[in-house]
C-alpha cells in the first residue's frame, strides 16, 4: 500500500462532517425552517410543512410498530394523494423500501410483483380494491393492508375496505407512540448508508415479467436536486400533480418539490377539467406529464383551457413530443421542458437545454431542437451515444445511429433478483439505455427509436419517431405509431396506426401525400391503419400488438 | 455479520451507477453543454465556458508536466481573475490540492503556511510579487515559480517576475501536450474518491499560527449546489466577484456559478467605483460580500451609485450586517440575504430565509429578522445552539446562550498535521463554531458573539454585537467596534471604538445618550474612543488589539 499522502492523514469521516445523503432530509429540514407554510394541497385538504413531517413520522411508527423492519418492503397502490407523498418519507426513514405500484396494472402481474419484491405491508386505496383484492387471494401468504379512503375519491359509495384498518387511523397509532415518546423520531431513523435501498419499481415491460429498479437514497437525493434546478423550483413555486408518482417516484419530483419549499398540488384524475381547475384554483407554476398529457390539454375545448397567470412551466418526457403540440402548448400558455429518461434512471436523466440563440430561430427549427432529449442533467456524470458492439463513441454528425449511454449517481443499483440482467444492462461502465439515437454537432443527443423498434428497410434505418413525427404534423391527427411491416421486397417498410381528432375523417392517400411531403420516400409509410391505439398501463402505445397486427396485414396481403 | 437483505444483495456500486462528487464535473459538464456561453469576463478579456474548461485542462497537463502529483499543494496568491478561477479546476483535476492565499497577508505568515502545507508550486500575481519574495526567501527549498501578468493590473510597471515562467507561456505548454495527445485529459483526471482533498484554506486566527482547513470534493460539490439554489443562481445569471476567492474558495461560488452555467465577472480591485461600474457595463445579477462591502457601496457617493436593471441579490456574511446597512443597501436597488458561515465550513452553512410574513413587517422589524443568521443550508444536515459543557440542545427561546453547532457534508475533513485541534473541533459529533447565540422560537439562530468576545458586567452577558448594532444606528458612525474593558465593580463594561464617516464630528456624551435610548442601561458603553480601527488581513476589525487598549486605559485610569 502506498504511503497515505500528508493530505489524507487523520482527516476521517466523523458525524460532523459526514452524513449520508437522503431525500428525507429535505422534509425533515423544510419542517424545520418551513413550518407553517402549506406543503400539500388535496381538495380541501392543506397540510403545512410541520404537519406532513408528523404525519409521516406518525406513518413511520405505525409501520414499526407493525413490525416493518430496515429492507423491508411496502407496497403502494396509490393516486397522487397526500398519503403517497408521506409513503415516500416515513417508509424509506424506517430503511424499509417503497414499492409503487402502477394502478393500471392487472391483478396477476400485481400479485407478480408483491412476490417477487417479498412486499410486507401494502397500502391501497379504495379505488383499487377490486384488483388488489384479487391480486392478495394470488399470493400465498397474508400481509399487512392499510386502506386508503381518500376524501376526494368520488367512485362508488359501495367500496371495499381490504385490511384491518385505514390509513388515518393506522398512522393515529404511530401518533399515540410518538406522543408517547417524542424521541422516538430519533430511534425511526434508520438511514446509514447512502448506498442503502430506497425504493423499487418496475419497467413496464411490454413483454415477459417486468423488472425491478431498485433505487437508493444517494440517487434520489441528486435527482431531486437536479430536478429543481434544471425546473427552478422555488419557495414561491407551486407544483401540479400530473405525473403519477408510481412513475419512479413521480420523476423523483415527490422530494424535488420539498427540497424546494414549494407547494404540491396533488390531483386524483388526470383530465383536462381537474387539471386546468386546479391550475386556476391553486395559481400553479409548474408541472409534469407525458406527450399525452399535453396532448389532452392542448385538444381540450376552448372553454375550459384557463391561463395561469404567468407562463407554466411544464416538463415532458417519456417520448419526443411531437412539434405540434410544443407549439399548441405555447400558444395556451405554458413553457415546455422535454426531458429525457427510464425507470432505471430515477426518471430524468438528460435535458433539452434551450441554448441562447434558440429564441431567435422560426418556431418549426426551433421545436426541431426542442424535440431532441438533450444534454445530460448536471447530477448525472455523461450521457453518450455509443455503439454498442464496440463501445465506440459515435461522431456527433446526427446521423451515426448508435445506442444511448447513461453513467452516473443518478442510474439505479440494478434489477432485484436478477443480476445477470443487472451486469448485461451494465455492460462496459455504462448504463444501456436500449434507445437508439444520434447526437448533433453541438452535442444533443436525439434518439431514434427504441433498439426494437427501429425499422430496416431496402437496408436503410428508418427511425419510427421520425414518421410519427410527420404523422402528428397532420392537422387532423390525434394520436399515431408506426412500425415495421415484413415486405418482401424490402424487408420491412413503415405501417402508420392513426387515431383522428373526434369528428375529423381522412384517407389513406391524404395522409401518404401529407407525408411525402416532409419524409424522404423510403420514409413515407405504406399503409396507414385507422383506429384507436392499444395502450399499456402506463399510457404507452403498445407496438408489439401493433407489429403483430402488421405482420397478419402483410401475411393475409401476400396470401 | 448478519445477512445481508433483499435489497443490498448483487446491488453493488459499478462505474455505470457511481462516481465520485466533484466540483470539477460542473466546468466539465458546462464545456459540453453551452460550450459558447461567456463563462468568464475579465476587462477586455471573454472566455466562453469551452475555452475556460481548455485551460483548466492545460494548467492541469503544465503542471503535470512539470512534477506535480496527486496529492501535491499548489498555492495561488491572487487576485479575482480568471487564472484564479482556472486554479480552481486545474489543480484539483489532477487530483493535487489548492492552497489559496490570502493577498493581505504578510511575509512571515506566507512562509508558514507555505511550509506547513508543504506547497510544492506557486502562482503569484506580479501586484504580490515584494511579499512572496520575501516568502519565497524565507523557506528554505525551491518550489515552482509561476506569474500572473494581469491584463487589468494597473500597478506600477516595474513589476517583478519571481518565477522562470509566465501563467500563459506556462499553460501553453500543456496546451502542446494536449495538442500533441488529446487523450491526456482522460489520463489526468485523478478524482477517484470523493473524499478527497480538494483544497487547503488558512483560518485568519488572530493570535497564534493559521489553522489549515482541508475541503474534500463532496463537500465544495454540495456547499456549490446549496448556493446555487440558495442564490437562485440560472442560465442567465452575471455574479460579479466581489467576493475574494482566496476566502473559502469564493464560499465555494467559484464552483456553484460554473454549475449555473452563468457568467464570472472578474473584478481585480474591490472598489465603490470599480463595482458600479461592473454592475453597469456587465449588468451584473448576483454578488456577494462582507458587510464592509456593503457599507461602502451604501456609503459611496450618490453621483457613482449606478443601479442596475432590476434588484441585484447580494449575499453577505461574516458578521451580522446591522440593519442600517440592509435598509440603505435596499433603498439603493440590492436585494440582501444574510448567510453565515466560516472557513471551516466552507463558507456559507446558514441563510436567513425570508419568511412569508416578513414582507408585511415595518422596516425596523423586516431587518431585525434579516440580520439573524438564519436556518441551516439544505446541503448541510443541522445547526443548532447546544450547551457546549453538556451537549444539550437549548430552548428556542431567545435567551439561552449557547454554541452554535454544526454538523453535514458541508463541514471540513479537519485541520491539516493538526488531529488534537480537529477532534476538539469535532467533539460530541458537531463541529463547534466557536460562535455564542441563541435560537428562536421559530428555530432561527442568531449570534450574539465569539464566545472570547462576550463581556460579562455584573454577572449579566453582553453581546458586543447587539451594542455595536445600536452604535451604527447612530447616523454619524461610519465603523464601531465593541470589546470589554476591565472594571472594578462590575468586572467588565463595554467600550465603543468609533470611526465616524468622513467631515463628521460627535461627542462621547452624544453617542452614550443615543445608545441610552436604545439599549438597556447595563449594555451601554462608559467609554468611547474616536478613531480609525485596526484590521486583520482580512478584512476584520481586530478586536483584541483593541481590547488591549481597552485594558490599557482601565489601568491609567484607575492609577
Amino acid at each position: 500500500m502506498a504511503e497515505q499522502n500528508l493530505f489524507e492523514k487523520d482527516l476521517p469521516k466523523v458525524p460532523a462532517n459526514y452524513v449520508p445523503l437522503t431525500p428525507v432530509s429535505f422534509l425533515q429540514r423544510a419542517a424545520s425552517v418551513r413550518p407553517n407554510h402549506t406543503a400539500v394541497i388535496h381538495g380541501n385538504r392543506r397540510y403545512t410543512y410541520s404537519e406532513f413531517w408528523a404525519r409521516s413520522c406518525q406513518l413511520a411508527a405505525a409501520l414499526r410498530e407493525h413490525g416493518i423492519q430496515k429492507g423491508d418492503c411496502v407496497a403502494a397502490m396509490c393516486s397522487n394523494t397526500p398519503e403517497m407523498l408521506e409513503l415516500h418519507n416515513g417508509v424509506p426513514l424506517i430503511g424499509a423500501v417503497l414499492n409503487s405500484l402502477n394502478v393500471r396494472l392487472d391483478s396477476d402481474t400485481i400479485a407478480f410483483i408483491l412476490d417477487h419484491g417479498e412486499a410486507k405491508a401494502i397500502v391501497t386505496d379504495v379505488e383499487f380494491s377490486p384488483t388488489i383484492k384479487e391480486a392478495l387471494a394470488k399470493i400465498d401468504r397474508d400481509i399487512l393492508v392499510i386502506d386508503i379512503v381518500d376524501s376526494e375519491f368520488s367512485g362508488s359509495s359501495q367500496f371495499e375496505k381490504l385490511g384491518k384498518t385505514d390509513y388515518e387511523s393506522f398512522i393515529s397509532t404511530g401518533g399515540d407512540a410518538l406522543r408517547r415518546e417524542p424521541e422516538l423520531i430519533n430511534t425511526l431513523w434508520s438511514i446509514d448508508d447512502e448506498w442503502q435501498s430506497l425504493s423499487l419499481l418496475y419497467t413496464s415491460g411490454t413483454t415477459g415479467n417486468p423488472k425491478g429498479c431498485v433505487y437508493h437514497h444517494r440517487g434520489a437525493y441528486l435527482n431531486a436536486l437536479g430536478n429543481l434546478i434544471t425546473m427552478q423550483l422555488g419557495l414561491d413555486s407551486r407544483y401540479l400533480w400530473t405525473l403519477p408518482m408510481f412513475h419512479c417516484d413521480g420523476w423523483t419530483f415527490t422530494w424535488g418539490v420539498t427540497a424546494a419549499m414549494a407547494t404540491h398540488v396533488c390531483l386524483r384524475k388526470v383530465e383536462a377539467q381537474a387539471i386546468f381547475d386546479s391550475i386556476e384554483a391553486a395559481d400553479v407554476t409548474h408541472m409534469c406529464g407525458a406527450p399525452i398529457v399535453l396532448n389532452m390539454l392542448a385538444n381540450a375545448p376552448a372553454a375550459i383551457q384557463k391561463r395561469s397567470s404567468s407562463p407554466i412551466e411544464i416538463a415532458t418526457g417519456g417520448a419526443a413530443p411531437p412539434s405540434a403540440v410544443i407549439e399548441s402548448m405555447e400558444a395556451i400558455g405554458f413553457n415546455v421542458t422535454h426531458l429525457y429518461g427510464l425507470t432505471e434512471t430515477y426518471g430524468p436523466a438528460t435535458v433539452c437545454l434551450p441554448q441562447q440563440d434558440w429564441p431567435d430561430l422560426d418556431i418549426n427549427s426551433r421545436s426541431g431542437r426542442m424535440s431532441r432529449q438533450g444534454v445530460h442533467y448536471l447530477t448525472l456524470q455523461d450521457a453518450q451515444i455509443y455503439n454498442a458492439a464496440d463501445m465506440a463513441n459515435s461522431p456527433n454528425d446526427g446521423e451515426s445511429l448508435g445506442e444511448l449511454m447513461i453513467r452516473g449517481n443518478t442510474v439505479m443499483k440494478g434489477y432485484l433478483k436478477n443480476a445477470s440482467a443487472t451486469d448485461e444492462a451494465f455492460a462496459g461502465g455504462w448504463f444501456h439505455s436500449g434507445d437508439l439515437g444520434v447526437q448533433h454537432d453541438d452535442g444533443y443527443i436525439e434518439i431514434k427509436d427504441r433498439a426494437k423498434d427501429i425499422i430496416i428497410s431496402g437496408g436503410e434505418n428508418i427511425s419510427t419517431l421520425e414518421v410519427e413525427e410527420a404523422l402528428y404534423r397532420f392537422p387532423k391527427t390525434l394520436e399515431a405509431a408506426v412500425v415495421a411491416q415484413p415486405d418482401e421486397r424490402w424487408g420491412e417498410t413503415p405501417c402508420a396506426f392513426v387515431t383522428l381528432k373526434e369528428g375529423e375523417t381522412a384517407t389513406t392517400e391524404e395522409i401518404i401525400e401529407f407525408c411525402k411531403s416532409r419524409l424522404a420516400g423510403f420514409k413515407v409509410p405504406r399503409h396507414v391503419v385507422f383506429g384507436p391505439l392499444p395502450k399499456t398501463s402506463t399510457g404507452k402505445i403498445q407496438k408489439f400488438a401493433l407489429r403483430e397486427e402488421a405482420k397478419q396485414r402483410a401475411a393475409e396481403a401476400s396470401t
